[in-house]
C-alpha cells in the first residue's frame, strides 16, 4: 500500500483536539472523512503529535495509507476540498517509502507559545493566544526557560494523567522573545510530555511577572512535583509548528535497530 | 459635556458594519450599549470611518459625549469589561477638547488589505485575509499601484451607491508588498470613498496575476467608469489601521474655517 506524508494546519478552536473521540468533532476524523470522500477508502491515519482540543498546529504531520497509487498532487487537491468547510488545510503531500511513521520516525517536535501582553481585550487573537494583562518581562522568561534546556526529569511539568513511561525528555531549546505587543515562546525536543509547553509556558509566566526567579523555575524542576508547577497556560495559544523527520536512509537504519529491542517513547502529548 | 476620543479595535466579522443598523449587531452599537451599562447614559458616538460589514479595524477612532466628567482610565476599563464578549476592544479613551470629531477632524485614513497567496484553504485566517491561490507578483502590484496615488476621479473604483458628493480624491501613498504567504497593500488618504480600497485592490490582482498590465490599471482609472474595474476584492481582508488627526491648536483653526465656508466630504466609507 502506499504510504503518503501530510503536512496539516488547523485552527484547534473547534475540535477535542488531533485524535478522533467520541466526544466531538477532531481533526484526524475530519482527514478521515475526506480521505473516504475522495476515494472510497476508510482508513486511519496516524499523527505526529497528539494535540489537545483548541492546541492548533502550522506543520503537524501526519501519514496515510491508500490502496491505490494516488499522484500525491491529486491526493493533495482532493483532500483539501473534501476537508472544507473545516479549518483544516493540508500543505503537503508526499509518497514516502513504506516504513515512514509520523509519529515513530519523527526526530523533533517544535512549538511555539503565543501571549498578546496587553490591558484591553483580545478581538482577532481570541483564542488564538493567551491573554496576559500584567506587564512581561520576556527576558526574564527566556533567561529563566534555559534551565529547562537539556536531559531533566519534568514530572513538575507534565499532566497528572501524562500516560509516558519516562518523565525524562531532552529539551534542545527554548527561546523566549518580544515583539511588540506579543510574547513569544518557542521550544524544540525530540518529544514532550503531556501538557509539557503549557506548564512550562505557564511557570515562565510568573517570572515574567516578577512575581519568581529564575532560580525559582529551576527549584521546581529540581522538586519533580506536579504541585510545583505554576498555572498552565490555556490551550489558546500553543501551535505545533513543524516535525523534523530522518532521511529515508537514516530511517531505515533507525527502523532495523528499533526492530531488535523496546519500543520507544515517541509520543508528543500536548 | 466632557468629550473623549476612543480608539477601537475590532473583528468585524460577526458585525453588519461599523454603524448601528436595524438588520444586525454593529460594532457603534456594541460599545453605545457599553457606555449605557457603565454609566447609564443613551449617546451616539461619531466614528472616523464607516466600515462595512466583515470589515475589521485596528484602530478605528470614535468619539462620545458624557454628562459626569469620569476620569478617561476609569471609562477605558469599564467600557472594555463592558463590551464582552463581542470582539471590540477600546485601545485607549482621551479627554478631547470640545471640538474634536473623529470624522470632520480627522487629517488622514491608513487602510491596511491582506491577502494569503497559496493554494492550501484558510484556517486561521479565515474571514481574515483574502484568499489567492494563484501566484501574485507583489512587485508588478506595487507599481501598478502607483497609477492611484495623487489626486484623481475615482469613479471607477467606487462602489455605484457610494454617497460622496464628489469622486475626486487625493491619495497620498500605495504600496504593496510581500512577507512570504502574505501580500499586504497599505494605502493612505484624507479620506476614502466607498469600496474604494476593496476596489483598487481587487482590481490590482489582476496585475499581481499577470492577466492585467500596470498600464490597464492607468486606462481603468482614466475611464471614469465603474464598469472598468475589476472584480471587488471581499470585506475579509481589509482594515482600518490607524487615523491621523491635527493638533489641538490646528483643529481650532480648521473648524474656524470650516464654520466659514461649506462642510467638508470627510467621511470614509468603507
Amino acid at each position: 500500500m502506499p504510504r503518503y506524508k501530510l503536512t496539516v494546519e488547523y485552527d484547534g478552536r473547534p475540535f477535542v483536539g488531533w485524535q478522533r473521540q467520541d466526544n466531538g468533532p477532531s481533526v484526524q476524523a475530519v482527514i478521515e472523512r475526506a480521505i473516504f470522500r475522495f476515494c472510497g477508502e476508510t482508513v486511519t491515519i496516524g499523527g505526529a503529535g497528539r494535540t489537545d482540543s483548541g492546541v492548533h498546529a502550522l506543520g503537524q504531520v501526519a501519514h496515510m495509507d491508500l490502496a491505490r497509487d494516488w499522484p500525491a498532487e491529486k491526493a493533495l487537491g482532493a483532500l483539501n476540498f473534501h476537508c472544507q468547510p473545516d479549518p483544516v488545510a493540508i500543505l503537503s503531500c508526499e509518497r514516502m517509502e513504506e516504513g515512514f511513521d509520523a509519529r515513530f520516525s519523527a526526530i523533533r517536535r517544535h512549538y511555539r507559545y503565543r501571549i498578546v501582553n496587553r490591558v484591553p481585550p483580545l478581538t482577532h487573537e481570541l483564542g488564538l493566544a493567551w491573554h496576559v494583562k500584567n506587564p512581561l518581562d520576556a527576558e526574564a522568561m527566556h533567561e529563566a526557560a534555559q534551565a529547562f534546556v537539556g536531559h531533566h526529569d519534568f514530572t513538575t511539568f507534565r499532566h497528572s494523567r501524562c500516560q509516558a513511561k519516562s518523565p525524562v525528555k531532552t529539551l534542545e531549546a527554548f527561546r523566549v522573545y518580544r515583539e511588540g505587543d506579543l510574547v513569544i515562546a518557542e521550544c524544540s525536543s525530540r518529544s514532550f510530555l503531556h501538557n509539557q509547553v503549557r506548564s512550562m509556558v505557564g511557570t515562565l509566566r510568573l517570572v515574567g511577572e516578577g512575581r519568581w526567579s529564575p532560580a525559582d523555575v529551576t527549584k521546581a524542576l529540581a522538586a519533580r512535583d506536579r504541585r510545583a508547577c505554576g498555572p498552565v497556560a490555556p490551550a489558546d495559544g500553543l501551535y505545533l509548528t513543524a516535525v523534523d523527520y530522518r532521511s529515508a536512509e537514516e530511517d531505515r537504519a533507525a527502523r532495523a535497530a528499533y526492530l531488535a529491542q523496546s519500543a520507544p517513547d515517541g509520543a508528543a502529548s500536548e
